[in-house]
């Protein structure tokens, strides 16, 4: 890319976000002045975008390999870090894993506590969190830090001070009710969801008051009209109005009850709009045997596995769309939703793209709802034949099962064998970004297949609602690795190159105008890349395994990098939870591998150029 | 300095290292030949001189500012990470706290597991280690690591596999007994010491078959002749010999039994006059009345607080000389004894010099034990007016005490206030480097008085012995900080430079031909100087506090700095116990202030230039 070229698209991209950033009409909305600061990282996805693009541009596909190590620091926790630091002014704010603590670190003194919140939870809310003790970090707005606690409380807390401002309890976690996300500050609000679907929590997303605390509306994912904040004549799905009882139509007898669907992912939101999307898990429990209908035949169980446009203010659904009807693999519609521009049929569109757990990459009309493509983004995936796309057919939307990979079909206490991606999916949690320079995204996915073997579970709550085994192990189409670092062409479907990696990639990825788009993986590398054609421009070894996600920010003048390391998260939940090698799960299979290139162990790593 | 200057240094430094390391008439001595190597590591303290000095060049005042992290590596612990790795070719030898693990890593793939040893010891052992849970690190012989654990285990590990090739049970915590440092491996041995005076345990240095782990045999540091491994005739202090029962004489009734000095620090070794020395802990208890003769007056509790020089071969005791007769401070004599040239009064001299607990510099003539100059190194030191040098006096050789400094004067039960140093020291296990270059000693100091107050107690097999109680605070004449980094000079009997630090330095240093000088700080700087004049030449702030030692390697051709961070120890006991800030004591005043600067967790930090 010559100079000139190059500097156009950094011009684009740094309109593109504030294009999206600054509306005309809108007043108080911090958020939007928080994140329109390149030097600044304001939310967990560094937008409400989800690109997780930055417009900093010191670091450079010229220079990145003079990248080095400018300061440390130790959270003083083993497990799990996922989530990111955040950076205002001259503060960098830090979590951790379980008890959640947050730090306020000064930047002109690195390293310097300035404050350190320690949040007093039970400590038997860690036997009902599924997958290690994450959190993925707090989000800032208005001299506040709002954080979502494994216990369910919601805090704010001074940003200046770390003194706690409100306190709001979300949920129960004697029902296996916690939360491991972060949450959504928008305008006068703060959107928060649950976790909890492998222990039959009903989802549900909540919104408070952001400067008082109090609670003012609830939508969960499943359930009757009213419970969801469905307008049955407005919401639609596909363009179509979804109906009286779209929810509890789809589920035998009540089962919805303890159906899943938490929304324990990203939040994105479109100022424009004025619309916030994310996505449900997984219905309860994981045999779908179990929650056929009462004629033994699929139901769709929703709005399990979707995703939701919510209207900010009143909560009220827009539109929402199911990735996975009838979900048998435990392919949650969790993970993010990059808002971006996406050319669909030579027609730029305002498009909604989602990396899904099921290993199918979705671009809709993140206006309507309206589906406008659906391609295979992992290799590997075989549960489905793919989504039919021909409007005129009464299935459009739909994923066509494969029936030699549908534990439905194979029934209770039977191994269905080789089904791609296993459940922890093609991609997870570990959030994609996307570049305008390049109209790429760039997705951490896994590359696993599993055995999976159903059996009839009774709910109790506050204890796990599986009722499936499984084992997994790397797909047989694989390199000798269970991860690769993709670039995506949403316009073409297609993935425009892609890199291999020895273990699933569970690191957020950050691009940057400065043409780099860096990860971290799971034996503890940080990586950048150039967005073009993926080649390595550096590489760090950081003390632990990188499930934490890339940010930048500036100070003094200064571009920096930084990441959390600290290995666990459901990909590394073996290491972390002390498992031994071995064993018939995934975890263990590819922990007895890991144990042999990191440890537990949370920093911060924060690079600059020299 | 010009080039040609420089060059004649170093030449001289790597002859100084290879006449220590190669006498022409000794076979089998594979840590000769390893520490000779200037790329490798192979015991903690290098060398066998215990001068912390390498004859690696490439790192120069000139260049040290371009230092940059290469990689890391997290141990997966929290608590003090005292020591530090070993290299052996291309392996890298990690070892951490309590459970005492060792990782093998591999240089050529940085941080890669070669192979983890991580023993099962009774977690009991943890309530009778004083200190927090440190270890001071394995050392390497023949193609074997050789580690002692918290519980007193020795193990020899194969440096290939990890296997373990013996064990042995060198003592019991059932009653308190336990060990912290390295061992010292010479010729076809392996010494050990032990810890636990603050216990009542009777200290002791035994030796083991390297090949086999059979008990060759043990000598006590109080009691019988026999036990000591003492010939009354042939052992001297000061020139003289020790008479017979020069122990027991000197304690009242059979309190030897329960008498402390216990070798817990170092050991250096010459291969010409093939002695070892160590230092001996403080006399349990802490309570001087308690400890006083028959007759009510102060007897000295020989051999605590003092220094051995043994034979190899039979352990034997050469010479004994004690630093602090009938201790009354916790002035334990264990930290490490420098074996380098030092001119006395105009002749050059093989001296044994030691900075002890009390604050005092010792040059002492290895070969005979005598006193060649003592003077304090830290100006605060106010318990002593001095050592007498006067070889006409009777008490040649003795601290005089200030009365006003003397709990056993004040009584039980009385304060004694405003005694510098506080128990820990003007320096602890931290070690001192020398270099040739400059021949000044480098050593990493506290700052700090105490009051105290001594109280009777009974002893309890396998519970605390102290009988006194204590509170810390800097030092009067301090800089607002509690350490110093300083550069002494033995010749002259001064400070050369000194540097403030804020916290005590409880990281050893290091000395290379590039003219600098590193160490670690308590808050997680690694910073490197200029041995000249002290000039700050680099720092770095690693993930956490670093009470562990600087070590330096080439691997491929190019020269490595090695550090562990980690907070802990009793310097960061505090925050690694989860000490509260606030409350009486030195550490929980210390730690109220360093917990805003650092947190636990421990990393191996390597740096090298670009």
């Amino acid at each position: 890319m010559n100079a000139r070229r190059f500097r156009r698209l950094v011009t684009f991209a740094v309109c593109l976000t504030w294009s999206l950033a600054i509306p005309g009409v809108r007043a108080n909305e911090d958020v939007l002045r928080q994140t329109a600061k390149p030097g600044q990282w304001a939310i967990q996805t560094g937008n409400y975008a989800n690109s997780r693009f930055s417009a900093l541009d010191q670091i450079t596909t010229a220079n990145a390999h003079a990248l080095r190590v400018a300061w440390t620091f130790s959270t003083g926790l083993l497990r799990g870090h996922e989530g990111g630091p955040l950076v205002i002014g001259d503060v960098m704010y830090v979590h951790t894993p379980f008890p959640n603590i947050v730090y306020a670190l000064d930047l002109k003194d690195p390293g310097r506590i300035l404050w350190k919140y320690e949040p007093r939870q039970d400590a038997s809310v860690m036997s009902v969190l599924c997958c290690d003790a994450v959190n993925r970090g707090p989000a800032y707005a208005e001299g506040m830090l709002f954080l979502a606690q494994a216990d369910t409380t919601v805090i704010a807390l001074d940003a200046r001070t770390g003194q706690v401002r409100w306190k709001a309890v979300n949920g129960d976690p004697a029902v296996g009710e916690t939360n491991t996300a972060t949450v959504l500050p928008v305008k006068d609000k703060i959107i928060v969801g649950n976790a909890g679907s492998d222990f039959g929590v009903r989802g549900h997303v909540t919104a408070y008051d952001m400067k008082t605390g109090r609670r003012l509306w609830r939508a969960y994912s499943n359930g009757p009209d009213a419970d969801m904040l469905v307008d049955p004549e407005r919401t639609t799905t596909l363009g179509k109005p979804v109906g009286k009882d779209s929810s509890i139509r789809s589920w035998n007898g009540d089962q919805w009850k303890t159906g899943g669907g938490s929304p324990w992912g990203w939040f994105s939101y479109d100022p424009e709009l004025n619309l916030f999307y994310y996505g449900t898990a997984n219905p309860g429990s994981w045999n779908p045997v179990q929650r056929a209908g009462p004629d033994g035949k699929p139901i769709d169980q929703r709005w399990t596995a979707s995703v939701f446009a919510r209207d900010a203010d009143t909560g009220v659904a827009r539109w929402v769309y199911q990735f996975t009807p009838f979900d048998q693999w435990d392919y949650d519609g969790v993970n993010e939703m990059i808002l971006a521009p996406v050319e669909v049929e030579g027609r730029k569109r305002d498009a909604l793209v989602h990396f899904s757990r099921s290993g199918i990459a979705y671009t809709l009309d993140r206006a309507t709802g309206d589906l406008l493509a659906a391609a295979k983004f992992d290799p590997s995936v075989n549960w489905t034949s793919g989504v039919v796309m021909d409007r005129s057919r009464s299935d459009f939307g739909r994923p066509t099962v494969v029936p030699e990979r549908s534990p439905f079909l194979n029934g209770e206490d039977t191994l269905t064998k080789g089904v791609c991606p296993a459940n922890l999916g093609s991609k997870d949690q570990q959030p994609a970004a996307h570049s305008p320079l390049t109209n790429l995204f760039y997705v951490p996915t896994n590359h696993i297949c599993m055995d999976i073997e159903p059996f009839r579970v009774t709910y109790v709550a506050g204890q796990l609602f599986l009722g499936a085994s499984f084992s997994g192990y790397p797909a047989p189409d694989s390199h000798g690795g269970t991860g690769n670092f993709i670039a995506w062409d949403a316009a073409k479907g297609e993935v425009a190159w892609s890199k291999a990696e020895p273990f699933f990639v569970w690191s957020g990825a950050l691009t940057t105008a400065g043409g780099v788009v860096c990860y971290g993986t799971l034996e503890g590398y940080l990586k950048c890349l150039d967005q073009k054609d993926g080649r390595e421009l550096y590489r760090f070894k950081t003390p632990s395994g990188i499930v934490g996600n890339v940010a930048t920010y500036m100070h003094d003048g200064k571009q920096y990098l930084v990441v959390y390391s600290g290995v666990g998260g459901l990909a590394g939940v073996g290491l972390s939870a002390g498992l031994t090698s071995g064993g018939s799960n995934l975890e263990a299979n590819t922990t007895s591998a890991l144990r042999n290139y990191t440890n537990l162990g949370g920093t911060v790593t924060v690079f600059s150029l020299p």
